[in-house]
């Protein structure tokens, strides 16, 4: 592993991807990597992207990452989609364009395996996106397919989230956009030449009205881009910038990057504590034993938890 | 909540419908009324379906139900997708006549809120399904979305998983049936009357056929309905017989019952250790404390991780 982390000082990309082999497995391993990488890590600009399957993320994503190299911008892209062109997913020609990306040495291009068979977010998209950020990224594009749970999470890995829809849309996508109303900073109309679009536009424009915005605060604007024909992007990207400054003079960065530190505090502790509980304590046997009875009518699922709770002292 | 508990013994439904908002709510006053409930379950039979969405689920469910009432089951209809027609979502027609459904007293109906904004499924489904076995209902019809690792969940719960598909299908569609493929007792290919249902169907019977089944062994048919026709529904209850009589014949029924149990006894326990972990110790503090070291990059996060786990001791 040593050898790896040498490789990743050294700015080699071959040793970066298999270091993020190291993170996907899990396990001590990874840990020992984080423990490495961590102190390195500069504070890089996190952007989520998520939305419906053939919204046009992955294209979005692609037009958006050309600008930013013009700019001179270190990237990183994480495509947690199985569906997303960046995964191998969809056709070959979107693939092949936007593998072609990967050969830019200022773009780091991976996709992750999600939990889900459509989507959900990979659990160490927080360790990834770290690694990519200690290996000079510092801006780190995260794209996810807006399903279950997913949006939620990518929102809290994200400095801006980018909701991104398109003009036809059936019943599945009306209540998926429900959910997503609540966590976008900017909203984007893919596919502006589609006869609707400026008028599904409007209908977002409309709701998000309806939300409770206090004076000066960000109230997420709805931009009209065509991915495949390339406008609007500039667009997207000054409002993408707007939406950095407003969270700089508010002094908001700083906070979302401890919110974030906290909750994986937090997740990687849980995530130990049932492994030690379940594997490696008297809990499991104790379990085994009991089950029967919970099993047979003579004990409620809830008298044995707190039986099993018993066995644990915190101080 | 004596009140409540005493309409339920006394078959009301209103009361019933009560405890099961009690049990959304979750907290001490749901494992109260779960203390209640669970004694009086006599084991239902779990028959869970999931799917893309507009793959016509809740219409399959309904034509399942005016059968299985026929045949004089009483029936519980758990819906945990906000695009179902069950849930209030979909076509106001589909709605009323679904609704319908639950002015027979032989079918309670109750739509669940999902986690996510497209699915998910609801974490007291388990219980929910448990109260309706108390009350009498002896097949309990659990419907969601078949996005994120729901299908996962809904497996857990189920003793047959129906995988509903239909035959035009996109690129997120291809993925998702990745995911469907390994959880399916039987396969629907709902849509009967599209040109290319047989063929959808075939394809789906030629991927099975890939799965590894030793002799005797369950092997999932692919059924062809249209849910809306009523065509196929007779041939599919005949399946969901066979695959009741396959698991019984072979005593499975029994270990499926123990380890779901397993599994909620766990996932209960866990959440009551979240919960006294982190608002009810010293470990919440010490993160407060510490996590500025974190931020500032003196301390990493799994050096805290560790220092956490200190105040935790398992027996």
């Amino acid at each position: 592993m040593s050898e790896l982390l040498d490789g990743f000082e050294q700015g080699k990309v071959t040793s970066a991807a298999r270091l993020i082999t190291i993170l996907e497995n899990g396990g001590d391993e990874a840990e020992a990597v984080m423990e490495e990488i961590f102190p390195k890590t500069k504070g890089s600009y996190r952007i989520g992207f998520t939305g419906p399957p053939g919204a046009g993320k992955s294209s979005l994503v692609y037009g958006l990452s050309l600008i930013f190299r013009e700019e001179g911008r270190n990237i990183g892209i994480i495509a947690v989609d199985p569906t997303s062109p960046f995964s191998g997913g969809a056709l070959l020609g979107d693939r092949i364009r936007m593998q072609k990306l990967s050969s830019d040495p200022g773009v780091f291009v991976r996709s992750l395996a999600s939990r889900g068979s459509l989507g959900g977010i990979s659990n160490c998209t927080d360790e990834v996106a770290d690694l990519m950020d200690a290996f000079g990224k510092d801006l780190i594009l995260i794209e996810t397919v807006g399903v279950g749970q997913s949006e939620l999470e990518v929102a809290e890995k994200s400095h801006t989230v980018i909701v991104i829809l398109v003009p036809e849309s059936g019943d599945g996508i009306q209540a998926m956009k429900a959910g997503l109303m609540e966590i976008g900073d900017i909203f984007v109309m893919n596919k502006a030449d589609h006869p609707n679009a400026e008028h599904a536009a409007r209908d977002i424009e409309d709701t998000l009205r309806l939300k409770d915005v206090a004076e000066g605060e960000w109230r997420p604007p709805v931009v009209l881009t065509s991915a495949l024909e390339g406008t609007g992007l500039d667009d997207l990207v000054g409002r993408i910038a707007e939406h950095h400054d407003y969270l700089e003079s508010r002094d908001m960065i700083r906070g979302m990057r401890k919110r974030m530190l906290h909750s994986r505090v937090k997740g990687a502790f849980m995530d130990r504590m049932e492994n030690r509980l379940w594997n490696n304590s008297g809990i499991g046997g104790l379990m085994e034993r009991r089950i029967e009875e919970v099993y047979s009518g003579t004990m409620s699922p809830y008298q044995l938890v707190r039986e099993l709770e018993k066995l644990v002292r915190v101080e």
